[in-house]
């Protein structure tokens, strides 16, 4: 396939609305200046829209893009979009370990991903993937990798022990995925959801097919006796509390908090409920608690060698099966590449951006 | 000077009060039961009330005493205070680094400090301390101590950059002490200070006395316009903010934060405002942002070695006049020992636990 037979198009942005993101979003058709002899083309599967990318249009997120006059137009613009799974058309020759037909994920953010085609001028930026389904691959960089790295990389874990990790926003897609991963290294998970009417029904859920050891609800997170009493015989003897992951903040942060055992980690990777983090002094000092944060965007770009590994081990953990991906939490938005018009294309993606407390991943239809 | 001939008098306690803590304690008059043959006798030369104290008496303080049956009461007791400075007036035979007259503070906390005598069955349980005045010496295992080790022991300082840390109550002992360590390695500081009527005067002393390169309000500390445009000039170019020192907690606490450069640290070491310590979730996920705690108790049963070591280099800084005292800070309240009687000593160390704000050294005339 010639690269001069392809119109690419793209979902740009050249400014930033911090209100509604979806005014910033334009359609755009352009055949790009490279050559097929230099460039790699690839040609888009599938990718999700997730809540960086969004912060990304609203000119909130301290990750960007470069904006460019490479897409043929007036204004320096972006392409939207940090992940994304897509097939190898073509590749200039001296390109060894890709071949069209093969399944890439860009290494890095910023790739822009929300675009029917794109180009790539080097093989080291793209990392192969194989053996997994569209939407688990085109969701792995975000979630896979920071469910991943989170488990793996911070805490001497201890198979043989009693060793646990909460979590507060358990129903999360990347608690799902730290759930299962906890598993597979015999680590013990309390994860922590909110208050509901189905409340048992959630838990069980959480807990037979995602394999949490215990699900409690944030009432009970938060509850003084509930904590004394209830918490130490979930665990049983000789616990370890060593991980505490926190996306909402608020008081949800405090209650993890307070279950860790001495010297435990909190890593900070989201805050859903917009509150700031808050903590008792006296785990500070008195329990050596540490907090961190964890960003899995920089962790790739300081080290990408961890990133690609990260990435293989996760494959393998599905492969294996280990880990299924938590699909009844996302919406699949197909778009018609042959029929879809450029103003169908808009509103298929701002619907996406609008339907909040859901995993929008779009799927394109060749 | 034989043991025998020697009548201990003690403050004990047996019970908590976490409301008054002056109801629990009680003067005691006693022969103690060990040996000079085998045990080091110590003369109480100076002790300071520390908040740390206090806590324990009011049954709060993670770090107690076993109560024992060593004072001939009728319940197990413990000797309040956890610091003080003594002279050594007998040692056993096989004593090699101890004399009779060498001035000594505990290794350990939990020694029990207020009392006349105390007896110690192992030299290496004392550190030797000299050529620092008597309220130096007293108070070296807490406020020095802790000064150092934060600034000393966790960051990788560049003495030829342009190096901060920031603090919040800046006009405490250890703020002093902190700020004088600093200055000793090229390090500079940022101090916070309540906003009050004199703050010139105050801030001028911290700059003058004691080195602070810049003291701020603690409104300054929170103003968004102040923090963006006059706290880059006050830092200058190439300023590494490495650490945050925070004894407040609260809002105080995320405004220091903030001002922490990429993957800077705070040590918590206090919380005087009694709030919780809170923290823009940002701060963790994009600035990586560690917030740990730090208790100089707690370092000092892990690493004797290092406390030591510490003691050591404090002492050395002292010497050298790199370090003076805040003793602008503190009341001396002089204990009269052949004079004052049991009522008059719980008058004064009662007078001095109810004395808030200040810090307290109470001062044994023989």
């Amino acid at each position: 396939m010639s690269q001069e037979s392809l119109k690419f198009k793209s979902l740009l942005y050249s400014s930033h609305d911090s209100k509604d993101c979806t005014n910033v979003l334009k359609v755009h058709n352009y055949t790009p200046n490279v050559s097929a002899d230099s460039s790699i083309v690839l040609r888009t599967l599938a990718f999700p829209i997730n809540p960086s990318d969004l912060n990304q249009l609203e000119g909130v997120y301290p990750s960007k893009p470069e904006k460019v006059l490479d897409y043929s137009t007036e204004e320096p613009s972006a392409i939207a979009g940090n992940e994304g799974l897509f097939e190898v058309v073509s590749v200039p020759s001296g390109v060894k370990t890709l071949k069209p037909g093969d399944r890439v994920i860009p290494l890095q953010a910023n790739f822009g991903t929300w675009s029917t085609y794109r180009t790539c001028d080097k093989e080291s930026d793209l990392i192969k993937i194989e053996g997994v389904d569209i939407f688990t691959a085109a969701t792995i960089a975000v979630n896979g990798c920071t469910a991943y790295q989170m488990v793996n990389d911070y805490i001497d874990w201890d198979p043989n022990g009693n060793d646990w990790l909460i979590q507060n926003a358990g129903t999360s897609s990347v608690s799902k995925i730290v759930t299962q991963i906890a598993k597979a290294k015999n680590i013990k998970t309390l994860s922590v959801i909110r208050d509901r009417e189905n409340f048992e029904e959630v838990a069980e859920s959480l807990e037979n097919k995602y394999g949490a050891t215990k699900v409690i609800s944030e009432s009970e997170n938060g509850g003084k006796e509930f904590g004394k009493e209830v918490i130490p015989k979930v665990l049983g003897p000789n616990a370890q509390v060593k991980l505490a992951l926190n996306s909402v903040g608020g008081i949800s942060c405090a209650n993890i908090a307070r279950k860790l055992s001495y010297n435990g980690l909190m890593l900070t990777y989201g805050g859903m409920s917009k509150q700031p983090l808050t903590f008792p002094t006296g785990l500070f000092i008195f329990k050596a608690l540490r907090s961190h944060g964890f960003w899995v965007t920089q962790n790739s770009k300081d080290d990408p060698e961890n990133k690609i590994k990260t990435v293989n081990e996760v494959v393998k953990l599905y492969r294996d099966g280990k880990i299924i991906s938590p699909k009844e939490d996302a919406r699949t938005l197909e778009w018609d590449v042959k029929n879809a018009s450029d103003e169908q294309v808009l509103q298929l993606i701002s619907e996406g951006i609008k339907t909040k407390g859901g995993k929008n991943i779009v799927v394109l239809k060749w």
